[in-house]
Parts: C-alpha cells; structure tokens; sequence
C-alpha cells in the first residue's frame, strides 16, 4: 500500500476515525485512501478554519484526537487561529498539511511556504515524514504526541511520500493515562484548606467534568473554601444536579472582586488568573496582594483525582451542593441579550452541547441557564474568534445523539460563516442563534476601558457593523442552513422551539440592541 | 503625542494614506489616533484574509505600501495566505501587528501568540516596536523595507507603545529606485539574441507593464525571440494596442509544449519555469534538456529599463507588434466557460481591473479579452485561493475612477466571501462574477493527473459542492450586495451589462457545467 493509505489505516486504528478536510492537490493521494480505509469519515469544510475548529469540537467532546487534513502552509495558516483555541483548550488535536514532493521543494514553486515554522506556535509537535516506510509510524506518534498537554500535533506529508508505495499500517500507540499529583502536594493543599484562611479554589481542564466539580463542591462544603472556573473553560458541565461554579469574570474589575479577600488560591488545572488584555495604569495579575498561590493539579495530570483525594482528606463525609433544577419563565416584549437569554434558560433540551461565542450578548447566559437539564458549555478557550461555528460543527459529528446550540455574535460568526454549508451537507442537529447586535460591541466597550479617546467617526466606523446590515438568514439559507429572524422575545421563544424540535440544522438570527 | 498617532502620521507621510483593518482591543489606541490623523482612511474589513488580500490589491495598483492593521497572532494567521499571495507578487505591503502591552506578555494570557514566528515566513522585515519614541523611526523603516522585493514589512506594536505619549512622527524613507542592470549583462543576452538560435524571454513583474511590454515585443519583431509571461503575474497590461503575450500554462504538459524547442531561456523579472505541484513521474523542472537559462533582470531590479537596453541594442529600429482591437460577438444558448468568457470579451469596459480568480472557470477568458480595451489582469500569484474578492477591494479603493471585474470560482469564493460586505459598505464599483460549477473543480483534474484512483464516493465526496448548492445571490444580498443568477448566456449578458453601467458593487452567479 502506498503512504497515504498506511497514514489513514494507522489513524483509524488509533481510534481517529474522523478528518476534517479541505484538501489541495498535494492531498490528493491522502483523498483517493479514503475509498479504501471506510474506517475513516472525510467531511468536507469550505475553510480551514472550519476543519481545525471542528476538530476542536471533535477532540473536546470525544476526548480522541480531532484530526484535520490542510493544504501546504496557506492552508495551515488558515487553520490556525482554531488552532490557537484548541492549543489553549488543551483539546487533542492532530493536523495532517500536505506539502510539495521532496524533490520539488527547492523550486520554490509558488505555494511553497516554510511550514514547519507556521506549525511551531501552535504545536507542541512537529514532523515532516520523508519516507513512505516511515510515514505510519509518524503517524503512531503523532497521535500519541496529541494527546499530551500543551498544543497540537502537526503531521508534514509530503505528495510523494503519500504516493510512494511500500508503506505498512503502524501499531496505535499504548494510551498513558495522566499522572498522579503526589500525595504531599494533595497533602500541603489539605493543611491550606484546614488553616481558616479565606481561600478560593480555580478550577480548570478535567476539574470541570462531574467527578472534578463534585469532589471540589464537597471540599467547598466542608472547609468555606471559595469555587471559581477558569473564564474560558474548554467543556464545563453544568446544569440541574451538578455543583455550579461561577466563572472568572472576563472583566479583571470584576475578576478582582471575586477574588478579593483570598491569602490562598490553590489552581486545580487552571492556570493563575490575569487579565485577558492589559489596560494602562491596571494590574494584570488579579491575585490579591499577599496572596498566597499553589498548584494542586496542573493540565496533563490527573486533576479530578487530586481534588478527589484532597476532598477525602479534608472533607470526608462532607456531600457536593447541587444545583436545583429551575428554569426562567419564558419572557414577553422586547428581544434584547437578557430576555434571550431567558428563552434560551427556559429551552434549552437535556444534554445539549452549548458552544458559546456569544461575547457581550453572553452575558446572562450563565444565570438563565444555571438550572437546566445537565449540559456542556464549551467556549471560546483562546480569544481568536471565529470558533463558534466550526467547534458546533465538530461536536455535532462526536456526538450526533445530543443536540448542539451554537450562540454566536455577529461579528464573530463572519471569520468561520462557511462552517453553515457544513452542518447542512452532513445534516447536523446543530440550532445557531447569532445574536445580532450590528457592532463590534466588545470593541466599542473596550475602547473606554483601554482609555482610548474616540469620539470621531473615523474610529467608530471601526467599530461598526450596521452599514450595511448583515442578513443572516440570507447568509443561512445560501449555504442551505433554514433561517428565521425574531425581533422579540415571543418570536424567538417559538423560533428556538421549532428549530429544536426538527431535526438538522437551522439558524435564528436574533435582532438585540448592543448592550 | 502618543505611539499609535505617531506611527499613523509617519505612515500617511510616507505615502500610506489607507489601512485595511480588523482590529482588537490592542489595538484601539490605533483606532482612536485615526480621528487626529484625517489622511489615513480606515476601511473596516470583517476578515482578516480580506484586509491583507485588499491591501495586496491597494499596492499592486498604486505601486505604494498596501496596509493592514490586525489583531494579534491569530488574527495575523487569518491574514497569512493572501500576505503569501502578495510576497509571490511583489507587492509592497505593510502590515501592523497589534499586541499585548510589554510587561503584559510573560504572563501568557489566553490571546499570548508567538507573533514573529508567525510573520517570519511572509515577511522580509519584522520588527517589534519596544518604546514609544521608537514607533515612528520603526515605521519609516517598514515602509522602506515593504517597497524593496522579497516579503512583506511587519510591524508589531505592543498596546503600551500605542498608548505611550512622548511620540513624534518621522520623516518619510528616500525612495530608492530599483537598480540599473549592468551593461555586461545586457549585452550578453544580445549576443544570445542575434546568434539565431532559438530564444525565448519569460517576462514577469514589472516587465509585464506597458514599457517592458514593448520593449520585449521590439526585441521579438527584430529577432524572432519568441515571449512568454510568466503564469500568474501580479498586474499584467494587456488589451487593444499593447502588445499580446501568451502566459505560460498552468499545466505542465502545455507549459512543456510552449518552451520545446527553446535553446535559450532569458529571465525579465520571471523566475525559472517550474511545474505548479510535482506529479509522479514528471519532471518539475520545464525549460527543455539543453536549454541555458539566463537572467537578464530579476524582481527587485530595474526591468523594463534593461528590456528597453536590450531593445536598443538588440532590436534598433523595430516596431513593437501590437494587439489589433477585437471583441467576441455576443453567443446565445447554453452559459459555459466558452459563452460566460464571449460575453466578458463583448463587455469588458475600458479601463477595467480584471482580479482573475476563475480558476478552471477561466480558460478562455485570455483569448476572450484579448483584443478588448486597454485593461489590467491581476492574478493569483502564490496559490493560495481566497484572494479575488479582496484583491478586487483593494484595487477599487485605489483606483475609483475605474471598473473592477471579480472573476471567482465558487470554491475559492468562500475563503473570503465577506469581501462583499466591504464593497457594499465602501460603495465600491466591483462587478463579482461567480463561476459557479458546483465543485472543486481543479482537484477532480488533478486528482487524475497525481495518479490517484478514486472512483469510490468518500473521495469523490471531498470535491464535490453540489451537496447543498451554494446560493451565491442569497450570500451577497446578506452582505448588502444586488445580486443576479445567469443560468443562460443571454441571461448573463444582460446582466452583466447592467452591472457594468450602474455605479457600486453587484454579483453576477454565473451556472456553468464543469469543464
């Protein structure tokens, strides 16, 4: 068999069974080996960026590799601000990028492009297969090297080493579970927590999955401690019967009221809290003075089990706090980001995947929904937006028995709209709401905050997505995705509960005014 | 002053007078300073690919620095593939790269990218402003290193630099005009001229604008020379009364065929002819066996001035053979690649920009157009698809006194479709045609002629975009652009024609069968 073909063979026998592809010609050998590997499913994205966000989605709800096929180093580049996201969500990632023959890369053909160098920052690992003999058990490694913590795996082939025949399939790589945090360190933290000190606990990674936010909730029960989530957590379990942890604020003035008052923070695989960007004159560290912080668990250890066994030491017999089933009522009058948010509270289905892009319009999400069914919400992990779309993408395809709602800005959903023919080609239960405000309203928020003086219209024409409108449902229904738009809280209410009860996808632009 | 004003008045003195923006928090310091700065214009695109493919356009038409302002590493990334079709131009291009305040960066918040990796392999130039007194100097110097040959200037700007007052503009670079290519060398490729073997002279860069144009066509009228275009040039001047050169194909077969025979190869601002992507079995190299390849001028120097050397010494007294005016009849029956070109051959105004991104669309297009009025032919330089719909913005806000004509293929469209918002919101005069055939087209051909055997549906599946249809008129009356379909070469005429005489931007999807 020839390389390509010992790559997929190899991949899928590593439990990588999906690939999100926007192949070239350098591909196409990578193309044809899908006819003969049914294992693997190819599903064509319009954008690379579509591929590497849904392979994003993918990895976060499977907890296997999301895999996307790119073309040389403009398709990488592409892919890689989902990349980004996915590095910083800590998802398992594998990313195959096609590249000219060995012997045709001294041209400098026109595409050639140093592609090694644009998969660094993102990547904790990095091959270029040479070989067609080699090319399997690359491929073994880099779906080992995925599954670490700390970036993507990136996967260089070569056209003619996927040409080349001679190739085998390669053993899958032995799965290694995460490490054990060492009984001291779950020991030191336990003494913290005994000490009477007002201490708060960060939450992140594993620690957000059921195991880790029930033995956080028996520790917080036990000992006064304080629970926070990081504020963009890869995959959050929340909902009625689960402990509830609020988040870190985005906004570092109101982070720094959450944590004010702690002399202890201990980070359970969150990582210390700063400020999302600096602003002139304001601290980036948003740890109180004198406050004293410990890693309990970092990312790539077993975090659930550390706290676990830190609940059994210093909160035996103490029980988690779970949160009450409730639901807001369903509102009436005008549609703005508080009475969507209401609609979405009062129907959001059980076990929904929400994937949260909503930026400002977010805002009383959390609340509206705190008591719902049990769901995941997963959100945007690296501030490169454009990940709503593609990520709804990729966990529809991981989990096509759940319904996924995507909650969109409307500045945002235009870096990744493609990802809409996506969901209609592969019939995807995927619901989009783009909330449209017609703004950059995070900028023209943040424009005040940095301090920044712009009251001409040369700046807030920047800012400003009202001229002309976008029309989302034409937007939708150009790509084949049926689309309604509400303009109050009564339209939506009966929008959202149609498109969920009809199979496939749909899309509801919502008309809010900014915040 | 602070750092951001500094920086945009030192750039509007030097000649950059628009920058393509989609910018951040970081950088809204450089959004405020642009009400202090009226001769900077800020045009607001919802994508960073379409900022950076805008200004690629912006520089290929005013021979002056094409600018972008982006958001950090990722949203430097979602501008990298059309900075690598502007690095393949040669364009002056400088883009300004937002970033975290200095003392921000060590604590690798969620956006913390590593920016000068990410710039490296599109840019010539990089440089990291670090104080706010330097940000100016910085900026003299990136405007001098986009306008010398190789890559892009980058210019990353921390927060804190853009905020920092103590500023204050530079003087503008001294323009260097490109270097004289030494007589020795022209006089060589004389001698290779009048030896009466056969040459041919593959012209690129500048030598494919009306002075190199008849420089080289006098050289061949004396000397039999037979001229060749190099197969994607960055601005090709072409039409009625100019004198007509064939491109050099994209397929390596045809290419061969147009070089066989060539003893002597002489290089006009062209690089070696190589093969688009290797192919197993096929050389990638296509001058014949034998063949001695010489440069007479390479990107960078003064290439139409030695085509003119040349032409005197070699050619005293000829005429350059020029292109008899000509336009297709109108055809009626079925639209196809063959009708959809007549009509754009009966039609093209005067003057026009054709941004050529038709792809296998486009094959008759050279020969439709070819006697039509004077006009320009811009063409994807480095391959990386998703570059015609901003091309065509750049190049209508520089030149607004002149039709733009977007050739696209549905495929590509879609990388950066929201180039249409950006004509509609700057009122541009572009006229969008869509190529619509409902496929990748190019990869059904290249997937034979990789030798790839992929009758099975999972291959075939990964080029087809029939799977919803794309509804190109729904896309662009979202984005706030009047739109049409053309399913007959009547129906097209028409509407082009309409397009043609109504001011503002308009698509046209044209529905065509696949070659």
């Amino acid at each position: 068999m020839n390389g390509a073909q010992a790559l997929i063979r190899t991949l899928a026998g590593s439990g990588v069974e999906v690939c999100f592809a926007n192949p070239g010609t350098s591909e196409m050998h990578f193309v044809a080996a899908l006819d003969a590997v049914p294992e693997m499913r190819g599903v064509l994205c319009l954008f690379e960026g579509v591929a590497t966000g849904a392979a994003d989605g993918y990895g976060r709800m499977t907890g296997r590799p999301g895999a996307a096929l790119l073309h040389l180093g403009p398709g990488l580049a592409n892919g890689l601000a989902n990349l980004h996201n996915a590095r910083r969500a800590g998802t398992p990632v594998l990313t195959v990028v096609g590249d000219h023959a060995t012997h045709h890369k001294r041209l400098d053909a026109p595409l050639e492009t140093d592609i090694d160098s644009l998969a660094r920052p993102v990547s904790a690992w990095v091959r270029r297969s040479l070989r067609a003999a080699d090319v399997a058990a690359d491929a073994a490694e880099a779906v080992a090297a995925s599954i670490r913590p700390g970036g993507v795996a990136t996967l260089i082939l070569p056209a003619d080493v996927s040409w080349t025949e001679g190739a085998e399939p390669a053993a899958a790589p032995v799965p290694r579970p995460p490490s054990t945090v060492p009984e001291e360190v779950v020991g030191s933290a336990a003494k913290v927590l005994q000490s009477g000190e007002p201490c708060v606990i960060m939450l992140g990674g594993a620690a957000l999955r059921r195991d880790g936010l029930e033995a956080a909730s028996r520790i917080a029960a036990a000992t006064g401690a304080r629970l926070l989530a990081e504020t963009f957590p890869a995959r959050l379990e929340r909902g009625a019967g689960l402990p509830a942890v609020d988040r870190l604020a985005y906004l570092a003035e109101f982070a720094t009221e959450q944590l004010s008052g702690a002399r202890h923070l201990i980070l359970a695989g969150a990582r210390p809290p700063v400020s999302f960007f600096a602003y002139p004159g304001r601290p980036s560290e948003l740890a109180p003075a004198g406050c004293q912080v410990r890693v309990l668990a970092e990312r790539g250890e077993d975090v659930a089990g550390a706290l676990t066994s830190l609940a059994d030491l210093a909160a035996a017999g103490a029980e988690p706090v779970r949160q009450p089933a409730g639901r807001p009522e369903l509102p009436d009058g005008d549609l703005t980001a508080e009475t969507a948010a209401a609609v979405i509270g009062a129907l959001l289905p059980e076990d929904a995947i929400v994937c949260d892009e909503a930026n400002t319009s977010g805002l009383f999400l959390p609340g509206a929904t705190a008591g719902c069914p049990p769901h995941d919400w997963l959100t945007l992990t690296g501030g490169a937006i454009g990940q709503g779309l593609p990520l709804a993408t990729g966990a529809a395809i991981a989990c096509p028995d759940r319904p996924v709602i995507a909650l969109e800005a409307d500045g945002s959903a235009m870096y990744t709209i493609s990802a809409l023919w996506t969901h209609a080609r592969e019939e995807l239960d995927v619901t989009t709401i783009i909330f449209s405000n017609r703004a950059y309203a995070i900028l023209a928020m943040e424009l005040d905050r940095v301090g920044a003086v712009a009251s001409g219209r040369a700046a807030r024409s920047l800012l400003d997505l009202s001229r002309p409108a976008l029309d989302f449902t034409a937007l939708a229904a150009g790509q084949g995705v049926p689309a309604t738009r509400a303009a109050t809280a009564a339209e939506f209410a009966a929008q959202l509960r149609q498109a969920l009860a009809e199979p496939g996808p749909h899309l509801i632009e919502a008309l809010i005014p900014p915040l």
